[in-house]
């Protein structure tokens, strides 16, 4: 019994640009039985990078037949290059019994919604806008019209929380990271649709 | 924002006798901000017992209106006393933002899960039939005729399983607490229904 045989679930992790979605989504990484996602991309592979570890690469066409098939949960062009998260891979994991992350933007985790409903959603928040104002002005990398149109952009993608099944606001980075943990944590322990192999168990005995 | 004026939840304990629930129960009343559900009785009050903090007292007359007027999440008669959840009570908890739990049967859970459909259903399940059976017999208290009803009690509860929304395998006691203390953490952290309240504060800003 436990959780040995049970199937893993994709959880899907999103948040404007400042709310620290991407430290939570590292530390998430670090738990047991928790892969990344590995994304298909047209581009050509950076000094170090391994296929099939940091991305499947592949050409435009092998790109194109997985979109003609239906095998992306989500897929973008980027500057003439092309990415996407390729559903069979993702399922494997799943199948195996792993959690599989995915730190994804908006747009990318509502399409990753219509393509597996049974992802879990989890929208990271920032405290407040001044906070998220504060943290992105902190950086001293982008020009402030940069980060007066990565607030918008925020505000814009908070009107599809509604959309998301968990909240986090990210006031305390340790607590949001448990919080998030507690999410899967619950998640694992969801009574599952095909609940009948767990009863025929105790009746067996 | 965070969780100060978001409404609490109801969340309802069950599973067959032997397999922790009670003890699990009691180490979560021990979180902030979370209250037992205070039962009405047409029992007499035992000595120490307070009117609206160990039961709320109530003649037969005033029991019945309770009936009548639909405001019992569960009810039962036990040995001439009737016993029930009131609705207006816990809800008076929940509008303040505290968490309610209930240690009931799972019949009466079903109850619940009737009269208030978004309550959190929590089952705890024995690790296996066998340990549920030394976990009686080690009680050293019933004797092997009640022990064996006990056992095709839970096998009978357990069919129900499905009517629930997590389940708890209680191998490990401390596991098994701090899964349910997941679950309550992951509740508070739902997008919830209205949610316009959450994204008008940030454009207010």
């Amino acid at each position: 019994m436990g959780n040995s045989h049970a199937k893993g679930k994709l959880f899907v992790i999103s948040g404007p640009s400042g709310t620290g979605k991407g430290t939570i989504y590292h530390e998430l990484l670090k738990e047991k039985n928790t892969d990344f996602s590995v994304s298909m991309t047209t581009r050509a592979p950076r000094e170090g990078e391994v296929d099939g570890k940091d991305y499947y690469f592949v050409t435009r066409e092998e790109f194109l037949a997985n979109v003609e098939r239906g095998n992306f949960l989500e897929h973008a062009e980027v500057f003439d290059n092309m990415y996407g998260t390729p559903k069979d891979a993702v399922e494997r994991r799943l199948e195996r019994g792993r959690n599989v992350l995915l730190d994804i933007d908006v747009q990318g985790g509502l399409q990753v919604k219509a393509a597996m409903p049974e992802a879990v959603m989890i929208f990271i928040l920032p405290p407040s806008m001044a906070v998220l104002r504060e943290r992105l002005e902190g950086r001293g990398t982008e020009t402030q019209e940069i980060i007066e149109k990565r607030l918008s952009q925020a505000i814009n993608e908070m009107k599809l929380l509604a959309e998301y099944e968990y909240y986090i606001v990210n006031d305390d980075l340790e607590t949001a990271i448990a919080e998030v943990k507690s999410i899967v944590t619950a998640e694992g322990r969801k009574v599952p649709d095909k609940i009948k192999s767990i009863i025929s168990k105790y009746e067996e005995e």
